[in-house]
């Protein structure tokens, strides 16, 4: 997350292909691509498959000002980023409704909460309230690990933390309550394989033989 | 839809709750508010009631050129409007995925086919295969009506009309295919009647009984 707007919010830039990585010597799937560029691949994959309709939102812009020059396009020359009201991502798979976000650490041992803005737990919070799919797609970059993880173990630790708890996720919770990613070739974020282990784990939770 | 970009989009520009309407002289529950404007009053109410999560996407905007000035916010000084890839409107509902669009024309006697863009119609039809609940909120400025119209008609009508088929759809077939609305006061587009009406329908087609 290279910029920061003065909220805090980190702004999601039109990322490049091209765009340095931390590790450009390491051999993996998704190499020299950020997380988001992963998924909005991850997205058409599974889109041309007719496996899922996910989509990334686009970022939030108030515009103040517009050109229309004559004989080209209309030029926004004034605009301001406004904060997310929601996740990043969300779409429907198989007739459900999938709700996410997605967030890198370089961290070893734990991802801290401070990834996260209260409005977007609140945003999940009313997600799972209505029996949407939610959960964080959260890469450790450092380590090449990658994970799902619901959002109600991290609703959890949020809520723990605003009470006087510890300001992270350790890896060993992440490990516990997500479901590890096994990159792939094609796509290399494969996350619809832990949305099915959710759906299934949320099955057996209701009493389901499996 | 007073600003259009070259490529034909409508650009829905930042509304404002004082813009002026078609009608000012006419009494009715959203009067001097655009059928977005109403939508995104709808989706805050049922949010707070804990009915549905449903947010319009922001704008897609392709940002070329930003400044940061010392001491104050991140200005986007060159950007341009990218045609959206999917509907406007998405979210969740007791589950269930809900996407849709929402249009408004002044005809009194048909709807344009020529409001959608073939993208929109190619996601609807995408999110359908998925079982998701599609739709289109019509509003018929003039009449005073205002419809849930259910994707698997709207598709079918466009389909036709790729093959030489009438370029709209006849009040008549909104109709008896569509849900008509009753403004209420709060929200004044009580839409989710029309989702309950779609998914009653559905329920019955597969052969539950009512």
């Amino acid at each position: 997350m290279p910029i920061h707007y003065p909220n805090g919010n980190a702004y999601a830039a039109p990322k490049q292909s091209s765009a340095p990585r931390k590790h450009p010597n390491v051999l993996y799937g998704g190499r020299g691509m950020t997380l988001e560029d992963e998924l909005n691949n991850a997205n058409m994959y599974y889109l041309q498959r007719g496996r899922a309709v996910v989509y990334k939102k686009p970022t939030p812009i108030q515009i103040v000002k517009v050109d229309y020059p004559a004989r080209s396009k209309a030029v926004i020359r004034e605009a301001y980023f406004k904060t997310p009201s929601t996740t990043d991502y969300n779409g429907v798979y198989e007739g459900r409704y999938l709700d996410f976000e997605a967030k890198e650490t370089k961290n070893k041992a734990s991802f801290p909460l401070k990834n996260f803005h209260p409005h977007q737990i609140e945003h999940m919070r009313a997600c799972l309230t209505q029996n949407g799919i939610c959960f964080v797609v959260i890469r450790f970059a450092t380590l090449h690990r990658l994970f799902v993880y619901p959002a109600t173990p991290l609703i959890t630790a949020w809520d723990e933390q605003t009470h006087g708890g510890r300001k992270s996720i350790t890896l060993a919770e992440i490990e516990q309550h997500g479901f590890e990613l096994t990159p792939g070739i094609e796509p290399t974020v494969p996350y619809l394989d832990g949305v099915d282990w959710l759906l299934k784990k949320a099955g057996t939770q209701r009493g389901e033989q499996e």
